[in-house]
């Protein structure tokens, strides 16, 4: 079993090994890569296996999720999607706990005996597994998130699997790092003692993986994967109402484990409900090794204070500030921001929501557009991404939870008797999907009066317009809000080099990542995986980076052992 | 100012950057290394140096210790010579933590944009400095935690300069690792869209380092090079008896950072007292980013569970246990086993506390040995150590803290009652100090019904031979001893192979660095610069590892900043 184990482990490292070494190059060079077509069309054997991913969902729908694990003690499933708002009428087990732990801890011995490279390949294996998956993944995605085909298939599939990828190269060259064995000698008075040093890499143990609702996989892969590469097992706790995309990844890798001569149990799944909730005892299990949490501010800054002695890698939420200062075209920049403000009708870690304007407006190629200009420009732009059904559909696609029309609805009322609607939020028609949920953005303008609506994360469609002293007091507030509040992105309009240096040096110090000047076709909280870092860990949006060193240095830890030379 | 300050740290950089290149080659291969002259005889132009050592201590008795640092708001000073038992009359600044903390932040922008390589230059500088003050450091450590002139030069010299130089290592590496800008490019629909991205390095901030009391040096040369280099702050915290070597320390520190164009509160010094600690106000201060911590289970466990949102790195106390199977050489696994409990009176985190043997005794090439015959071996081992005046002063040295004595005292009443005394405690008189606070080893035997005596750390000269069932069970509840109370190093003596392979991978487990058949000159609990990992962090003896990427990793975080390219 062990040879057999072993000789198909090594095997998939050398199956893997190209792309590994690719994308560790990418990683190095911060270079664009993928080795993943971007879009469904030129997924391999496109039409056959886009109607397959279709025909799959369908026949998920209305039965028991087929998922073997340890510990089973019932069914549960409450999804709802957000395209039909009909159940999906799937359940999925629900496990006894402890089980899970148990099962867990009888499969890592091997596991983590293997060598760094064998779950390395194994690592690679699944993400490969997954991206043939993923023509189902999608559906799921989309009838759990609400996310649209489109993102559901790039942000949730292969940008996903892209930072998986990441996740590895970092905890493989974490792992090669450490010399398996030296010899070692010195002199002790007049004696030279010599030894053998022997240094193993031992996991942690079982890691907990939380996912959130919108955007489950692209946090959960490279999580997964950190924790898998370097020994560790996985169990993966979804929300609620986003549980299938997880369970058929849960199932992929029990299944490519298991293949590959190692436990499935590595990788599970523990399904709650909102009355029944699992986080608090999951995080505190004493069994516990590692949490990854993607989820609320509330419940991640608990996670974050009441993991240890378990390692704990969070992102929360954050306010995502843009600061307009001066720019070439107007028009082009409203246009990139209303774009960005309602992909995926901002249920995004990234997107964008308070916009600052000074109160003398911005200059635009020497000429000077007041706020009332700019907010112009910007409902102009958010009406032109809603006009069209077709268009508004592939951006906006639809509202996760009924809990953020309700946002909607309180945050228009709110910004009507304080501010002003610079755009109101509506249903749209979805063209494919007649019940759907969806809502068009609502952008607020206001001023810093009004900062208890603006200083946290409103997590959906909702922009402020704030209008502040000059330019300069809008770089301070916008940063503030992000160490107050959280920040993971930001944006930066300005022609002047002076103040864009600024922005730099103060957005680096609040710790948002920053996009200057960006305009065109490419969305401006576009993240690329191997490029460009997300989340740095320095204010209250989470403490964990994708991917750098100290996202996988702590998940395993070094024991040796000595003897004297024979 | 900028350009002299850049110049002067880049030309430190080249200065140290053969010594930078040695020392990593050093990690990577875990060979022995060392800059430094391992004993004081060979330092440089030594009688000179050494005599200069002794006066310049002398002068600093009975008087304010100059140190000009922010925020004084009185003056304090308690420590007591172990050796004379008269008090030092030293008195330190006691500062306004707020000002501490103001006067860090304050020289923090200049440091952080500085470039890795100058900070790096920098530290080496730092270290080579502390080399230099290295004659009158043995005689602040001697005359504090009560170690020998030896042990003062070598453990808590040159020893704890090289942990400091890996640290600068593995940061160095660490940030080397993150590209500071990448030109990207990917297509978007029909058009191009090219980004200029930059990477930049910001620290965490103000790092707070706790020292203890009986080897602040070797702890705290790490944790403050490690932040330093990174690009924070760093505050010493020294325990209240143990001040002088740290206020060294960071004048020295402060000495260089100044000559080299920074901001000497980088680094400064938070001196408290019994009555009126600072430790709880440090750790949870808003200000503070980062926390090291050597000291008390207790407290460490404290800090832990409160540092957050501060990253904490901690090496408290442990249980590091003996398993004896079988050995070819009794008499010299005696002796290793007397001289390494003996060492600095076994007030060391790495001295060795429970020996472990079999009911049915030890094979002895072939023949058995009992368990009475073990301790006989052990007993007159332990007393050859004591024996001469002035062996027993080069090896017992002197007790830091009364506490302890009184510790010896409570367990040698308890033992008798519960166990047999195999070696009885006596104070011995030290050749040069008559007024020495010493104390031989107290060695106990139990049985597994006097765990509570054993299992916990019990700081000092007390050892106790644990009789088990069989070697299975010794190895057994070793490691559980280990798993409870925490472990950094363990020992095992065996002949069988199995059973090392065995012992090799419940220590693992355990994570306790296992020292496997070592007899002869070198202490059984040296740990090695370079080469030996301190403290895995799988056990309750400590979170952090000296050094490990994981030690760094998170010490600084990487915020970018991306825009069209022009």
């Amino acid at each position: 079993m062990t040879a057999t184990r072993n000789a198909t482990a090594a095997h998939l490292f050398e199956k893997h090994r190209e792309l590994l070494a690719r994308a560790a190059h990418a990683c190095a060079t911060r270079e664009y890569f993928s080795p993943f077509p971007e879009t469904p069309d030129r997924y391999p054997d496109s039409a056959a296996a886009l109607a397959r991913g279709h025909a799959d969902y369908q026949a998920l729908l209305g039965k028991p999720f087929e998922l073997e694990q340890p510990g089973e003690i019932g069914r549960h499933g409450e999804e709802v999607s957000p395209y039909t708002g009909v159940p999906l009428g799937i359940d999925y087990p629900r496990a006894d706990v402890d089980g899970l732990f148990r099962a867990a801890r009888a499969a890592l011995p091997a596991w983590a005996d293997a060598e760094p490279e064998q779950r390395v390949g194994v690592c690679l294996e699944i993400v490969q597994a997954l991206f043939a998956e993923l023509p189902v993944l999608v559906h799921a995605v989309m009838h759990t998130a609400g996310q649209s085909y489109a993102m559901g298939y790039a942000g949730s599939g292969t940008n996903a699997l892209d930072r998986g990828i990441e996740a590895i190269v970092y905890a493989h060259q974490a792992m090669a790092a450490v010399r398996p064995a030296a010899r070692w000698e010195r002199r002790f008075g007049s004696t030279t003692i010599r030894l053998q040093k022997r240094y193993r890499l031992v996991p942690r143990g079982v890691a907990v993986c939380f996912t959130c609702a919108t955007f489950p996989t692209w946090n959960a892969y490279p999580a997964m994967m950190a924790s898998l590469a370097t020994g560790n097992a996985v169990i993966v706790k979804p929300h609620p109402t986003g549980i299938l995309p997880m369970a058929l990844a849960v199932r992929v890798a029990r299944r490519v484990l298991a293949a590959s001569g190692f436990g499935p149990d590595l990788v599970t799944l523990a399904v709650d409900s909102a009355t029944e909730p699992l986080g608090k005892a999951l995080v505190q299990h004493p069994l516990t090794a590692i949490v990854d949490f993607t989820g609320s501010a509330r419940f991640g800054s608990w996670v974050e204070r009441n993991a240890h002695p378990a390692l704990c890698y969070t992102e929360t939420s954050g306010v995502n500030t843009v600061v307009l200062e001066s720019v070439a075209d107007l028009d082009a920049v409203a246009r990139s921001l209303a774009t960005t403000m309602s992909l995926f009708s901002a249920q995004m870690c990234t997107s964008p929501q308070n916009i600052y304007v000074p109160r003398g407006g911005v200059d635009v190629g020497g000429r000077r557009a007041g706020v009332d200009e700019v907010c112009s420009a910007l409902a102009a732009a958010f009406r032109a991404v809603t006009a069209e059904p077709n268009r508004a559909a592939s951006i906006l696609a639809a509202i996760q939870s009924p809990a953020t029309l309700e946002l909607v609805g309180s945050l228009r009322e709110a910004g009507a008797r304080r501010g002003a609607l610079v755009v109101d939020s509506a249903r749209y028609a979805h063209p494919e999907f007649a019940a759907a949920r969806t809502a068009t953005p609502l952008l607020l303008r206001v001023t810093p009066a009004a900062q208890d609506l603006y200083r946290e994360e409103r997590f959906g469609p909702v922009g402020f317009v704030i209008e502040t002293d000059d330019a300069a007091g809008a770089l301070r507030a916008a940063t503030d809000d992000v160490r107050a509040a959280g920040g993971i992105t930001a944006f930066v309009y300005s022609t002047r080099d002076d103040f864009l240096a600024a922005a730099e040096s103060a957005y680096a110090t609040a710790g948002a990542q920053l996009t200057c000047n960006l305009t065109g076709p490419m969305p401006l909280n576009f993240a690329a995986s191997y490029s460009d870092y997300h989340v740095t860990g320095l204010n209250p949006a989470g403490n964990a980076t994708l991917t750098d060193a100290a996202f996988v240095a702590s998940r395993f830890r070094i024991a040796q052992s000595r003897r004297p030379v024979a």
